[in-house]
């Protein structure tokens, strides 16, 4: 299924212990009502407190009679109206939404205004200071590529690899907003969020556009820009071959 | 000063004595605070409950040595995150935003699928019927002009004048968007919910566009078609000479 949700009133997506406030929290205990069974619903990756989705992906396994088109009007009847399933399919058995994924973009969008906004304030972080977008662009070109991005993620250092392959950052000036958008094949724990914010402090020139390679070879999250917060944040889409 | 407000929390522009949660209270208990006495703020006109607000327009009297620019602050950092002063400059004595208003435009916005939708929930009224745009556009120009809006308002026949003069009427289909924009001179209790309401009637198919003239002339709430949602209604901006 193909999932939108405005995180602000949740604790992200991953189910927790302690709180019934998760994504997918939700759709379990839906799909338990529906189905009498524990169901474990698997999404493409987790997002966290108060970051949205307008293209989450996530896939479960269940025998039912009904059709896909009631089962997500039931579903969609027992969402909360921050949350929506907008499309619902069988698939092989053996798709899996996390391991089977390719690539995935998310959006994070700065309000540079010092405006009071009203109508976008659950969607965007809010920047008074004017920023450089051309800075920012061509100091985005160093972190495109297959690198190790250490320093870009708030996870400590374990085994699991920390290389990831940065396709495409577009940063689009739209307006008093400056939309940053990133495609790669997969993303740290809190990486996108780090990224923009070691890239706003290029565009409020803080920082040379030169030192971010250098930041990219530390391999220490202390060399990098702040962690900005979540409400900006939106998983766009996510690919599959 | 103009306002910016998400109206969903609301009971409308006008204070009442029962309730805070009016546009209006907040803004003159705000200014009570400020300058110790008891200002009135007068709007361009009421918005019901529920509806928003791009550009309302608002003017109250008060003497002060504060700066513009350090009173809109002031009002900004005491009003809640749904409510914003995004211009506020000093006019004419004479100045009086409801008695000056020349015009007015209001956007209602149809989000004709049946999809369920979340980003946009609190500023759309979701028809999941297809809509003939065309039949409601040629509708719409019945509309236009000078005329006796008698069927269309909830406000009982009385002794003040229902003749409006509506001078524009746009429906522009935008993907699973259908927005009406009106621009008239003035516009009667409930009048822009119950036009978009007839016309989604002919959107539908269950009303022909010759009835529309007929419903005008009828002069009776009755022969007009239902009042639409708040939530998809906005007062876009306010005109003076």
């Amino acid at each position: 299924m193909i999932l939108q949700y405005e995180g602000t009133k949740y604790q992200g997506w991953q189910k927790q212990t302690t709180t019934k406030d998760t994504i997918q929290g939700k759709l379990e205990m839906i799909l338990l009502k529906f189905s009498g069974r524990d169901i474990e619903v698997q999404g493409s990756g987790r997002t966290d407190a108060g970051v949205h989705a307008y293209g989450q992906v996530a896939n479960f396994k269940m025998e039912t009679t009904a059709s896909t088109k009631e089962l997500m009007e039931y579903i969609n009847k027992y969402l909360p109206d921050d949350i929506a399933v907008i499309k619902l399919s069988e698939v092989s058995i053996r798709f899996h939404s996390r391991l089977n994924a390719k690539g995935k973009v998310y959006r994070y969008r700065v309000l540079n205004t010092d405006i009071k906004h009203v109508f976008e304030r659950k969607y965007v972080y809010q920047v008074s200071e004017k920023l450089n977008v051309k800075a920012m662009q061509e100091a985005s070109a160093c972190l495109l590529g297959k690198h190790d991005f250490q320093s870009f993620t708030s996870a400590k250092k374990g085994k699991k690899s920390t290389v990831r392959n940065v396709e495409r950052i577009d940063i689009i000036k739209n307006g008093d907003e400056v939309v940053f958008e990133f495609q790669g094949d997969g993303f740290l724990y809190h990486m996108v969020r780090i990224m923009v914010g070691t890239l706003l402090e290029v565009g409020k020139g803080n920082l040379d556009k030169e030192r971010i390679t250098e930041i990219l070879f530390a391999k220490n999250r202390q060399e990098a820009g702040m962690l900005v917060p979540a409400k900006g944040l939106s998983l766009i889409e996510v690919f599959y071959d």
